[in-house]
């Protein structure tokens, strides 16, 4: 399926008129905070959010998965969805595969496709938490940091032949999330796990082409109880030091331990140079992957300000960091799902973007605690939808694109063309 | 020290253009949604948020406590600074007392200074967590659950004698947080615990006047690091329903262990005809008492969310429940924290009040969760500041509070009067 | 495969001197104090922990699954697996069904197969987290809450069934654990579901023989991550209040909040003469459902220190309440994870009934804290393995029913039987 | 007051039999395994625990402080407090003093005395996170990381002079606890704070000695109930890879956010040549500053299983390491807390000293995850008091310190010495 473009564009047409009266507005009121409006909206549409080749499929738990229908049943369908996001938001531009989940076989047309479709292919990510049907060597008992180096280096070529994947289709990162760890005390030598990993990550490092980065994600627990090798952003660095300048930490927004302050990580690594990019979700319990901006939108605004700061202080764009949504969709329409995900983003950078930075810090400067928190706060409390939905629009997307979505009648197509019963790989 | 009818009116003329401009644009947004702004606004007037005596001096932490200058010395400077906050922001029209940090000597004199500042006496509060001078028995290791029935009686006695302060001034209610507990395993008898607690309680409920009600309050620990004997809302109700219809369980945001869904111990006390009211704070970790709003804001529009429907569900008006700050404010100036505070919990409830809730139930019938998330989140993203003012100018406070704070720099006039090193009582 | 006495007898044979030296020691240390070992040890023998059906298999993450070999292909070998540890431990004398994973077709025939391995039937628990073939209404959003009355019929109707098979097996309880609620803000009305949920409890309830109990459990999230219907012990006691005489509080140690005093929750619904029983596990972070006793033993232990108290308080046997494992056996064999829980179920209980209850009231009594922390510790801190090995001895049991599980090959036999790739129903 | 040789033999020669009775059947059944119970006792008389002047008195909370009596009131009586547990189990040999609590003004008398108590001065602690009287600037908004260079200087200056004292008693490492950080989002430039931050420790480290260490603290949460500068041990360690190789990275057991695997941590640091030592407590919440030991004794059994393999690893004995005891004695007797809390320390050095470390790592090799968990097992299992009783007694301590603290009655004496209501300088 395909949404046209005068399919958009007659629905931006009944919704422009009250659109325009609310930008006009907004735009005034910005205008006399000394905010140009229309710079903030050229930020957004710059800013693109992968979707992970995994997404677009009903996620479960170890309860059960209710899967919907009309699911992507291979590759080419899965690019074909995230077609239809690019469509609708023009701010998901990308798509992240997930070996072996999407092995590309024929690069040459499906790189065609995406680019049919708009889209770029983002970081390629490895799995060795799982053992594939005729792997060899389990991953039971970990992968990279495994005590036999035949598992180890089973884990190594692997995630070589993801680099190798990713160099067709132009990607320029390897996304590694490694789940080894332990379930009991006892277990595991956590010093020989983390020399194991380390030479295993070193020699991946050493595949890398000389463009690409290694991203390394930790997590503090899940799939394992009691330990996990990366467990925290203080172990991920210590590994991108060892490993070096092309290794950065990635950051997933449900991999902390309860009440972390996420956004301080974020200027810490950002200060450090060593932060990769972004894993969205949201949680309120665990590495629950609800939808980003759910639960903790607040959150989610204060790690955009960091974001904002740590960009203008390096001097870099919002393109120099790899921006991916990672949840799991268990009890709404993926599709749905990742366009309430990306609005949830959008928002929260344009909220940081109206932060007025010297005020901030005069604030700051003068311990204005009751002031530092007004200007935050009066950043997030303006209605910023406005802002977003004219970036789209601006960028050829359309106003409302879950209402489009859904006049569209975008999932029953897709059922009548991929049946009711299908089921997506992934979690 | 009194701010003048005629500073507010100077106030406000100079910032209503502008506000006036911004509330008819958000009235007519709400308008084609179908909500009436002028509604909003009325129920806004109508919520009262009461002051705790001891919230107007700095507080600190068990690592020390750095006071602010012009703090309340007594009784009367404390009904003062809330007069203050009421001038200001007309949401204030209450003060909670909390005995012995502020024994009413002469009642007939505090009543007459409140009434002419517009005030009434929220419920009272005991306490039986710290030791006063010359008291005879020590609460070190408990007061309403004290192993030693004379410790008890001693807890009672401080207690009934708090209802006779408050009968004298007013109130209607009884407030207890009972903060006995244990530190270490072994230390307690669970049971003998709750037993002896239950038997105090029921003393003191027996004196109770037939109008009053007594709020049972519940924490998950601290002071006590290893149990407390009223230590969630189970335990609260438990007591509640073997003393009788006249106590209800009052929730403090900050009294949960991590991660709790608090809007849904709201809903079912509601639902159980049991909740008495709120003590508003925020927090990250533990009991941090920050300000209301300040760290998950989400969080306090959902709990508002189910407040708004319980009273509807139950027939009720917001002046059925009690409504009081309990923070401390080690690192502002607490006369704007309060400001702040009050500020976040009406924006809270202005948002809840627009959500559609037939839409809503629609949704949910249909078990359309993307739609029932839209519809919280539309409502939550409505920049409903134009409301809140709007509803203070109309009860004849300011529309920018914390601005004309510090217009008229109440806090170094309050230092010239009362001195700088003044310390209130308190946390 | 069955173990035979006389392979029992020739371990125990092997190991009997240097046991008896130990125990012989032991109680005479243990006398010294005015406690009887041989006391204790009948205690011991006359603990009885249910094994569920499903635990026979390895369990799995969301993330996946690696099973062992070996495992039960059918209700039949489930029940040979507990007859395996029960003929090792002799204390692990009944099976707890999970319907719809272990359909007992033929009663009676499974009836004599347990009986032949000194096997009862236990309470049989439903499951309305899963969607099963050929099931005509989708439990996706709910069973027993759902806002549809046709499938809460459907799932108060699998309820009763599952007493229908449970009646015939002789059991006499059912145990619900229900896993509704809800993912995200608004998607469901927590009043309505409370509402919902308790008619159709009521509805099972009213299909209860007069001499069974209905176990209802409480879980805090999981697999619904932003609200769970029975959330918290106090939702499930107030359901129990609702319903009568006959419901009872299931307390599953994994199932709370991080932190929670689960001892003291014991304590309450003791007091409150509504406890049902335990699920024991273990866990660091969330449900993990790791080994019992393997990460916070010393909370296991205070947690039988309550049980203990609270049997003799209400004149009961520890007959009178139901024990069952619940563990997830993800690295382990799960019958060698099954006998490592068993064991460290039997230590703690041990331990408990070590301590010195009147000296531990006379310490409270005068609040000497140390001296009641030591009185704990005492009893933890000694070695009560002869103990539990005594029991297991008396009891016609082996004295190291790990050692002897290997020594014998257990696994190997039960995988030439059964194949190495077998997959038990479950987790 | 002192205790005399004569009392500690008389106290050992009336429980000698009993004791020796144990220890010789604990070390014949340790023979067996082939593990010598004199190197282990040896390992343990060696074992050292500093005590911090502030712990000799009662601690308290926010909420309030409930002073014992017969606390000392300067810092000849701490001395002399520390002296009296020292001469009790001998494990207690040093004092860590904190600046300005104690400032030593003549170092002379106060070395003499400490000597003819055979102590010497462990690490010196700086205070920065109070205001003390007279002082020219307020930390109340940091100090090491304050916004202005000026209230920075001050607390180098302070740390400098803190340096200062410890040259004269002997000391040989600062140790810092940094409170800064932020209540409120906003409030501080989390980049910003690092660099100021980094900048003050770089003076700092500029003036210690060439053979002293600085210790780097790092905690999650509280004062500041938002950020914390130094938040993790990845922050520490980032700290002290900038600063150089004098500065390590101090752990103390309740700085960590919920669920930290610190075992990990330990290991980690320990791999990495920076883990300078422990400051060891207790919590279930937060830091809840417990006795070590009375909440989570296996974990604290875990820590030492690393500290025992890291200090192998490194080749360093204990003393290479400082550990404190860093508890806060709210409703315990300070020295009888402090007496649980080494005793607490040694049975888990002697635990972990026990496990099995060649058959641990081939489990580990084998993924034989039943076996690992064993190996722990049966050491902590066992009964290791004979052997921390065999260690004090062979240094000349008492058989049971806290029972000879009682029978000869050193509080009431200490009270009749210094008075009932004394109050130590301290939180």
């Amino acid at each position: 399926m395909k949404i046209e473009k005068y399919q958009v564009d007659q629905h931006n047409d009944s919704l422009f008129s009250k659109h325009n009266n609310q930008f006009i507005f907004l735009k005034e009121q910005l205008g006399e905070q000394g905010i140009n409006a229309n710079d903030i909206v050229k930020q957004l549409e710059a800013f693109q959010v992968a979707i992970p080749s995994w997404a677009l499929g009903t996620g479960g738990t170890r309860f059960g998965r209710f899967s919907g229908g009309g699911e992507p049943r291979n590759l080419e369908e899965k690019i074909e969805d995230v077609g239809l996001l690019h469509t609708l938001n023009r701010s998901s531009g990308s798509i992240s595969l997930h070996i072996p989940w999407d092995i590309p076989s024929q690069a040459e047309s499906v790189i065609s496709l995406a680019s049919s479709l708009d889209l770029t292919f983002d970081a390629v990510n490895s799995n060795t938490f799982q053992d594939q049907k005729d792997q060899e060597l389990s991953y039971k008992f970990g992968s990279l940091s495994h005590v036999d180096k035949a598992v180890r280096k089973q884990a190594v070529d692997h995630n070589i032949e993801v680099i190798k994947y990713g160099k067709e289709l132009g990607s320029k990162a390897l996304s590694i999330w490694l789940s080894d760890g332990s379930c009991f005390p006892g277990q595991s030598n956590f010093v020989k796990s983390f020399q194991n990993t380390l030479e295993s990550l070193q020699e991946i490092y050493a595949a890398l082409p000389d463009d690409w980065k290694v991203f390394v994600e930790y997590k503090a627990y899940e799939p394992n109880f009691y330990s996990t090798v990366i467990q925290d952003w203080g172990s991920s660095l210590l590994f991108c030091q060892k490993l070096g300048a092309k290794a950065d930490v990635l950051v997933d927004l449900g991999h902390h331990l309860p009440n972390a302050n996420i956004e301080q990580i974020v200027a810490t690594l950002m200060m450090e140079g060593r932060l990769a990019g972004f894993h969205f979700n949201d949680s309120k319990y665990g590495d629950d992957d609800l939808t980003v901006g759910s639960i903790r939108p607040y959150m989610l605004f204060l790690i955009f300000v960091e974001l904002v700061e740590g960009m203008k202080r390096a001097g870099k764009g919002s393109d120099a960091f790899a921006w991916m949504i990672d949840a799991s969709h268990n009890v709404k329409d993926p599709l749905e799902d990742l366009l309430q995900s990306v609005e949830a983003i959008l928002l929260s950078y344009a909220q940081a973007l109206l932060v007025d930075r010297n005020k901030l810090e005069q604030a700051r400067q003068q311990n204005d605690v009751v002031l530092a928190q007004q200007i935050l706060q009066n950043a997030f409390r303006t209605d910023v939808r406005p802002l977003v939905r004219e970036s789209m629009r601006l960028s050829g997307g359309a106003l409302d694109p879950i209402g489009l979505f859904r006049n569209l009648q975008v999932r029953s197509e897709l059922m009548n063309e991929r049946g009711r019963v299908t089921v997506a790989t992934g979690l």
